[in-house]
């Protein structure tokens, strides 16, 4: 992963031109190119880890494992959020951690909470390192020195279950890794979030993320069946259940604490026989909500697609420009939708996977559905297009910052009757509040998730960059935006998580006595609270 | 309800002569009859209620609200577990409470529950009162008293989104009157406990309980999407959301908690329309391990049936018995089934409900994976008899007890591998423990709920009463199949809840910190330990 951006170096991506031309119309994007620094000239503070600290670290894990080198604290220095990277590339991370430990076992990640505790060091529990939230930032709370606990040597598959469809994984194992392994056994987890090719499934549980094909496969809280907990006062186990009625349920207290509780070491995964076929599509609908109806209608039915994407028409119009030759513009596609009548509308890209006979079953008994609500099918073209695109939407990010632009996402979920008013306070929001700084942007939305009562919305905005003024543009965006969710009735967060940036959100979704009630988890959990500051709990 | 036992006096049943002489020649039962004391003759401990604490209790609801009388006491005594029946009946429960307070609002019932924390009394949320593992138990833990707080007049539907398919329900709101309610609108929650006609949607939620129908419906914690709790420290509310990534979840927290957090005054529910088509039929197999093998088949295919219960070899054995000339005796069944070689043999009743087309396909679709698994369809006369039967047994359980016949349920939940071990061993346990006592037993047991990674086990077993020892003997037996199930794997509960009869297990479950971190979670909600004491927490 490159140290200020995403991904792989040898695999950028840059905007094709026609979508290069669009954003210089409509965002006024410039011509300029605002690289990175090097990496040298990162500046970090210097470590201020205690010797007697470093060697109660070096005591739990082994010298070789406790590193402080300059690449490694960059490298660790922050998420992948819009202000992490605009921070990394100007050199100026907020923070860094003062140590970064790479443990090789669930004990040893137990020795090191435990010391940390003591020791008063406070512990980033750190798997892909891919938050967009804040939720791996370097903070040291009260406490004299952070460290970055690095998980990616708690990897791999065990406990296979074939009868059950269980198996146990490792909290560092990262997502192509673990299907790799799955796929050895002919089995999968079906949680694919964009972030895929570098989150930890650890990561996934913590964060209480959701994946692509989660309509269809579940939530990861759907997924995780039991779990391994290692906190500074000591160890939560609990096996694998397909369900149980024995009081609160402590798994799902565990799956989205965020670290701040403790670092999860090794997860129970509920998983699938790897789908022999699979069918992506398109389909287009005349307006976002006749699409958002149809979507209502295929969920509260149960005949809903395994991934279910509708893009409002803002988003699909920059999609198809941003396709180039690929995606509908390269099939008769769009003469075929001008011909029908639709200008404008809205794609929809639906997704089924499983047996073969079982996958032609399903996918009738959607699209009958969404035809019916008005769907105009756009055949395999569109959706092969998705699926080679799928993970590649953070590599643009980094073009995008290259040339002085924007891009952030925002994320809600809410009950379907509050869908519209949701979408248009939020949209308004992020034009309001960007239009009058001088930089308007453009907001594009969709659904991606679908629950009988509900749906996520997910939302892009795109606008110049204010030069020296990026984190206060990005914030003032950003508030604006979540306080449009909390007043519409939707959660801050459906898949990204709290972290740091929505801490200050979480007390207007559950109350202050829920928050107070989080609280009192992390005193018994964590007495001297070094687990992840800053981080869950504002 | 009969304060003494189960369900309308006008309704008793009476166990069919055929069942009546199996029992004699199986369990040894006898001749005599044993019946319940009169209500005056129950001996009542004095109320302990301070004056200062009555005229506090007083102010937070009205005088006519509080109220102290013989009946009522008794009434709220205990809940319908076996032990809590032996006591009544004998005249002798082991407490009352000092008084049943009747609040009629949530806000009466947040001033209720303040009070009773300022005032040091202790405070048992009563529903329907159909605990079956202590959980109603009058228990004054180290207060100077105990109320009951009879939720039945929190009752009522409201907040219908018939585009979201959510309700608001009070807590306090009884089965049949919130499905009738929700019929009205063309609605069902489709949540049936067996205690369906007595318990309050509250109670199901503060049990995590399970449905006869939960496979295809879902569990409670899968239909509540929001929720009220009133607590001594305050209030938490949290509002529908169809997800979300916010941290922790509190409402999988509150969801379980007993009444030991503070009350459930109001819930968020999905709902579904109305079933248009309902299909109840029998299905035969060769053995419970065929069954249980096809049964997972279709739930890990996706194809399961929304009411799937399997009985083994001695459930199908005495239903035959009990069903006297109804159920699978009365049709061509039994003999269709010897001339295909079924001798023993275990009977499935499965069920699907919903739109008339879509029953007619997935009914289908369940049974040709079932038949592809070697079940032999019966056809609908097994699905009538347990259709008109399905909230009966309970009323039998009177009958057992009048003629000196213990007769109690356990139950849990495991991964499909786990549960042949786990059957064979809790029948060992219960067989062995009872035999010993010279009181040898019938022990049946059923699958009811499906889950992609396991199932339910839900054992009843039967015996000859020892006279004046009637508790002793049920705890030696309840204990050992408690042992059997945390030993194999399984879940203490899988619907009934902790309660006080397995609170003693709930840390082989979660573990001595999984139990501390719901204790801190208490603390926080129920400074003064008044809620339920006893329960849930040991």
């Amino acid at each position: 992963m490159r140290w200020w951006g995403w991904g792989d170096p040898d695999r950028a991506s840059s905007l094709p031109e026609p979508a290069a031309a669009l954003l210089r119309e409509e965002v006024g994007m410039g011509e300029g190119q605002r690289g990175p620094v090097a990496l040298e000239e990162v500046k970090l503070p210097p470590s201020g880890l205690r010797p007697r600290a470093q060697r109660a670290l070096e005591a739990a894990v082994g010298p070789g494992r406790v590193v402080g080198d300059h690449a490694v604290r960059v490298l660790h220095a922050a998420g992948k959020g819009y202000p992490d990277l605009v921070r990394l590339r100007a050199g100026t991370p907020d923070a860094a951690p003062d140590a970064v430990v790479f443990p090789e076992s669930d004990e040893q990640v137990g020795a090191l909470v435990r010391s940390c505790g003591r020791e008063g060091v406070a512990v980033v529990p750190f798997g892909g390192g891919t938050s967009v939230v804040g939720g791996v930032a370097p903070v040291r709370g009260r406490h004299h020195a952070v460290i970055a606990l690095d998980l990616r040597d708690l990897r791999g598959l065990g406990g296979i279950d074939r009868e059950s469809l269980t198996v146990l994984a490792g909290a560092g194992t990262r997502g192509p890794a673990l299907e790799a392994e799955l796929a050895g056994h002919g089995l999968t987890l079906g949680h694919f979030p964009q972030s895929f090719e570098y989150v930890t499934i650890g990561g996934c549980a913590a964060t209480r993320s959701a994946g692509q094909a989660s309509t269809g496969y579940g939530r990861i809280d759907d997924l995780v069946t039991g779990l391994r907990l290692r906190a500074p006062a000591g160890e939560l186990a609990l096996a694998a259940l397909p369900a149980s009625g024995a009081g609160p349920s402590i798994r799902e207290l565990v799956v989205g604490s965020e670290g701040a509780f403790g670092v999860i070491t090794e997860l129970a995964l509920r998983v699938r026989p790897r789908p022999e076929a699979t069918a992506y599509e398109g389909m287009f609908f005349e307006t976002f909500e006749a699409g958002t109806q149809a979507l209502r209608l295929v969920a509260q039915e149960r005949r809903a697609p395994d991934i279910a994407r509708l893009s409002d028409e803002e988003e699909t119009r920059l999609s198809l420009a941003l396709a180039g030759d690929g995606g509908i513009k390269g099939l008769a596609g769009r003469g075929y939708i001008r011909a029908r009548g639709y200008a404008g509308g809205c794609l929809a890209i639906l997704g089924w996977e499983g047996e073969a006979e079982d996958v032609g079953r399903r996918r009738t008994d959607s699209l009958t559905l969404l035809r019916r609500a008005g769907g105009l099918p756009l055949g395999a073209a569109p959706g092969r297009a998705w699926a080679a695109g799928r993970f590649g939407a953070p590599y643009l990010r980094d073009d995008l910052l290259d040339r002085g632009v924007m891009v952030e996402t925002v994320e809600t979920a809410g009950q379907w009757s509050a869908l519209p008013g949701l979408r248009e306070a939020i949209t308004a929001a992020l034009d309001e509040t960007l239009a009058a700084r001088g930089t308007p942007p453009v907001v594009l939305c969709h659904i991606s998730h679908l629950y009988e009562s509900g749906a996520s919305l997910y939302f892009t905005f795109v606008a110049r960059q204010e030069e020296g003024r990026e984190i206060d543009q990005w914030w003032a965006a950003k508030s604006a935006a979540a306080e449009a969710i909390v007043a519409g009735g939707g959660t801050i967060t459906h898949h990204h998580g709290i972290g740091r940036d929505h801490a200050s959100w979480l007390g207007q979704e559950v109350g202050g006595l829920g928050v107070d009630v989080l609280r009192s988890v992390k005193s018994r959990l964590d007495p001297a609270g070094v687990m992840n500051p800053g981080k869950l709990l504002a």
